[in-house]
């Protein structure tokens, strides 16, 4: 079977998900694993905990696709009822339990104190049609439905896996490496650019001569997000060809001297987990390099995504959120004369914040955020969407320098600012740092 | 036609979607509003940005449902191409732009800084087969579509949202009131009881009794979130046959009396979005008690959670993220013989975490967290996934109580246990606050 014509399609099953209480995030890094190992998702598909559903748009999978991953309906209570369904598919002649399920659901229900109950034992218990996939991270084992060609016209596989996401993605690598025995996977290569700092059409429009230039086997995409970024994904099909790997590097690599400074990383980069790289990383290795937060607006959101990252107290000093004024003034020293003649949303407060954090913590960078979040309040002058942020450095000659500027989001929205806010002040960081500030 | 009949697809176009690069949150809240109003829907489909694909399941979604929500492939850039898919579809016989969404263009564009270009312009510009929606938060044009009984057996009508969150939820509005004049729409009512501290299998066996009582037509289901904690909603179908609604209400009442304490609220209430009422409403109606938070290693989080709802700064003082146990020391005045003698991670730490930032930022209440939550470091005693949380208030008489316990979350997984640990600590704080910490 060549490379080409394995495709995929990933359905999340639960009642929950079509009634909008729950969003799907398991669907994106299953197709991310599988896109990765050269597999196409074709479609992805959420439906309802009703066996009839179930079964006919499982089957309609199965006929069109080599692979068919699908999460949820596999808990302990009455409403789901994935697992007796796929027996019914698979033609199961009866049930079997999983010693190593078993013992996986003893060891968790006692790591954390809770009595076992029947049906919790039962989700060891699965169809003698399937292989089981020991789920070590929860309590439901993940499932290997192979279905002969007589069946859907084409050899197929089904694996269900449970729809909790830290489990379902506990389950990726062994899904993956079945995968890997049963079919001959090719290759779809993604190389992506992260950026920071441009617009949409704003990108769109400097690189529409590169893009012009594209041949039809490289892809762009445009992936933005409020936190991270613009992401620009290039993916090269049939990559075994000759010459089309060598030519994916070379258009990377020109995107890459287009963008200059608005580009900060590939992959998987972020603005917060690139900072180990930047404080403690070259051009000085031995680097020490400390970081503090002082957060109003923004309320613990730059905290959490820096600490979000493993290994973050090797230089993370910590932050303080100070929502109320009297904390500006009592635990950064921030002096109420500045907030008086200012405001609170002020360049003057913004630096004083930057550099009181910076000295009651001790650190030698600082991100201060002080702003209108919204959706309500804000005035003519400073409307909603509006953001004082300053970044400080303490030089090697003691000295701190101090950095301001003022971002306009504009949007009402207060998750949004409160977003657009944290990202355009880790973007502010990661500029100074790599003493690029104020090139554009 | 009966509100039994109405039933609804939810299409989601993008690449980026179907290679997991980005989370489809859209179909989530689209599938809320149109169950709200008693639209059932009934799948979820993401599609790639492929003319065939889109055209060839659009047509089959919109001859099974009546309503159709589609999102994304309406930006700017050339990988976008569903706008002239659903001129095609429509049978377009040319385009026309609007006055009123290039207005909104050109407001967004100029309040953040950036010059309209030829492609911004041309999102204004529609297939004249559509109704334009005017998307006020963002430049792509909503769009309505009606397709007439000869072409897909009955009437249909396509609602195509632009891909950005936030603006496609700011159509939700005009899009319900649309199908409001076009479809009778019948009765679907769900009741959700929001818990916290119980598993879910432990729920079920608890509520097991009172579920083999459910009537059929009333429907449960298990919606756990780390945050939230388990929502159990109650759905009633045919809500206008008589008696039904009664009988819901009746229900509800009973599984809110068998949970007791475990229960905090309804609906979309969440552990942090009740800290206004629970701080400043009733018993005594003229509170204004406050509450600050210390986080070790939820980093920002509980913080972050607290400063997403709309006027904390009523009662929010700000936090103190000691990450570094000289910041512990320093801003906090966690005596440094504490950690020494006890470690970082102990009932002592936590409860002079508590004690420190309440009265480093004057608050009536605090929160203090201090555990591993890895995925590295831990020790035999203290493993990855344990955590000290307390809780702090000062009450009339000017006295300090404090309460700490130890949480263990059972897992390994940094994200899994941040999670875990803010929401435990935030739930001893509601306990606290309404008296109940010790009741069960």
């Amino acid at each position: 079977m060549s490379s080409n014509s394995i495709t995929a399609a990933i359905c999340t099953i639960g009642d929950e998900i079509l009634i909008g209480q729950i969003v799907d995030t398991n669907s994106s890094f299953i197709a991310r694993a599988l896109e990765s190992h050269g597999i196409k998702v074709r479609t992805m598909l959420s439906i309802g905990d009703e066996r009839g559903e179930i079964l006919s748009n499982l089957s309609h999978c199965l006929a069109c696709h080599d692979i068919v991953v699908t999460t949820g309906g596999l808990g302990p209570t009455k409403d789901d009822i994935t697992k007796s369904v796929l027996g019914e598919l698979s033609k199961a002649t009866g049930t079997f339990e999983s010693a190593e399920q078993l013992a996986v659901i003893e060891r968790i229900l006692s790591a954390r104190g809770i009595e076992m109950l029947p049906a919790n034992r039962a989700q060891a218990t699965v169809p003698d049609s399937c292989r089981v996939i020991v789920n070590k991270l929860g309590t439901a084992p993940n499932m290997e439905f192979e279905f002969q060609p007589e069946q859907f016209g084409h050899k197929a596989v089904l694996y269900a896996l449970p729809g909790v996401p830290h489990e379902a993605e506990g389950a990726i690598p062994d899904v993956l490496k079945s995968i890997e025995g049963k079919f001959e996977t090719g290759r779809i290569l993604h190389r992506t650019l992260v950026t920071f700092g441009l617009a949409e059409s704003v990108l769109a429009e400097k690189i529409a001569q590169w893009e012009d230039n594209l041949p039809e086997f490289l892809h762009l995409a445009y992936l933005p997000n409020s936190i991270i970024g613009v992401r620009l994904r290039l993916s090269c099909y049939d990559a075994d060809i000759a010459g089309r790997e060598e030519l994916l590097n070379t258009m990377f690599s020109e995107l890459r001297d287009i963008l200059g400074s608005y580009v900060y990383g590939e992959g998987e980069d972020t603005l917060y987990n690139i900072l180990p790289r930047l404080l403690q990383g070259p051009p000085v290795a031995s680097r020490q390099e400390t970081l503090a937060v002082a957060e109003s607006c923004t309320g613990g959101l730059i905290s959490h995504l820096i600490t979000s990252v493993p290994g973050c107290s090797a230089f993370y000093k910590g932050s303080v959120t100070s929502y109320a004024n009297d904390v500006k003034a009592s635990v950064i020293a921030v002096p109420a004369e500045i907030i008086e003649t200012y405001g609170a949303v002020s360049r003057q407060t913004a630096e004083a914040m930057a550099r009181g954090v910076l000295e009651a913590l001790g650190s030698d960078y600082s991100i201060a955020t002080t702003g209108v979040a919204g959706p309500d309040g804000g005035t003519d002058e400073k409307p909603v969407g509006t953001c004082w942020m300053a970044v400080a450095h303490r030089n090697e000659n003691g000295e701190v320098e101090i950095f301001a500027k003022c971002h306009h989001s504009g949007s009402r929205l207060r998750e949004v600012n409160i977003r657009r806010f944290a990202a355009n002040a880790l973007n502010m960081l990661r500029l100074m740092i790599s003493q690029q500030l104020f090139i554009d």
